[in-house]
């Protein structure tokens, strides 16, 4: 597997030029999703987006006519997961989370409003999973919401141990185009029953 | 094509009441709609959001240990829809848009990345529309992207008139819960074959 550095990421957020320093996650996963999801896009294999961070206007400013300065502003807490979009005629939803942790992902980085949120999604029939990567090991699991929002409401810890990941998690393959290819778990997990499905009803 | 002229944003981005003054509409539509997303979340019918505004953030400060004060900021042009989400298992996404004008609907405030992006909806099976509001009569019509897009693509106009709207469009209730009432019209457009589909295979 290889390695793909974004130390300008971090930098940037140190400069102030990422909306993101407060997610509690650093920014590599960040740009190898939004690559991949360009790829997806460019390819018409599907549509999905990040969602702009969420931030409340206080003032602005017009230095020139034509351009708007925001000068005081806040970052808002998300009500909702980081990515969405359309996949095979479903609607699709997930987080995605980074942690520098070997042993454990910390439960603290998963906010109780993405847990509803995916609640939700799964309720109204979309599909909705994490994206959780173990940079230690440069490795991304996707794991279903349900199966890790049970996980997380009957189990007393704060963490939840990385060999559980390597049990119900599905690693993601890395590589060039696209950069993670989280659709072909996609596909392998949300859509097989329905090609069963649609094969019996022939 | 056309200039683009934003009188009300201007004023409600310059008392900082709102971050989405360069949408080229007013805030009604949208709180209307905040409002009956809220509703349809809350009787747990629809999760439909509107996605945040987009924003260049350029540099931060921490005036305070926990608070972090954007200084400078730009509003970025969105490559998306405003609105999307799932409903009955299908994926939703629409653009609102609202008008002063009386006689027509003027091209320019629908921009071309949204019609590639309602076009690529449409493209992976994805229920798409625009809600237009014209002011004057406090009316609001949903029309499907593809027939809106033709529209826009096969004529030599720059507006398109309020009469075709009301041949085309499909006038949406307005009541207290939720204020507009734009599912029942995705029911009656988008799930009649659906029904039809499953009465045919039983």
């Amino acid at each position: 597997m290889s390695t793909i550095k974004y130390p300008n990421g971090t930098k940037h957020a140190q400069m102030g030029l990422t909306s993101d320093y407060h997610s509690g996650r650093g920014m590599r996963l960040e740009n190898d999703l939004n690559d991949s999801n360009a790829y997806y896009r460019a390819v018409d294999r599907a549509l999905i987006y990040k969602k702009p961070t969420p931030i409340q206007v206080v003032r602005v400013d017009y230095p020139s006519r034509n351009r708007a300065k925001i000068v005081e502003a806040y970052y808002r807490t998300p009500s909702t997961t980081d990515y969405n979009g359309v996949y095979r005629g479903r609607y699709i939803d997930f987080e995605a989370k980074e942690t520098q942790n070997k042993k454990n992902f910390p439960l603290f980085m998963v906010h109780p409003h993405q847990i509803e949120h995916l609640k939700k999604v799964h309720f109204h029939g979309g599909i909705g999973f994490f994206l959780i990567r173990f940079t230690a090991y440069d490795c991304t699991y996707l794991v279903d919401s349900e199966i890790l929002i049970h996980e997380i409401e009957t189990m007393d810890r704060q963490s939840i141990p990385y060999a559980w990941f390597e049990q119900y998690g599905h690693p993601v393959h890395e590589g060039y185009q696209p950069r993670l290819d989280y659709l072909s778990i996609v596909d392998a997990l949300y859509f097989k029953e329905e090609r069963h499905y649609e094969k019996t009803q022939k």
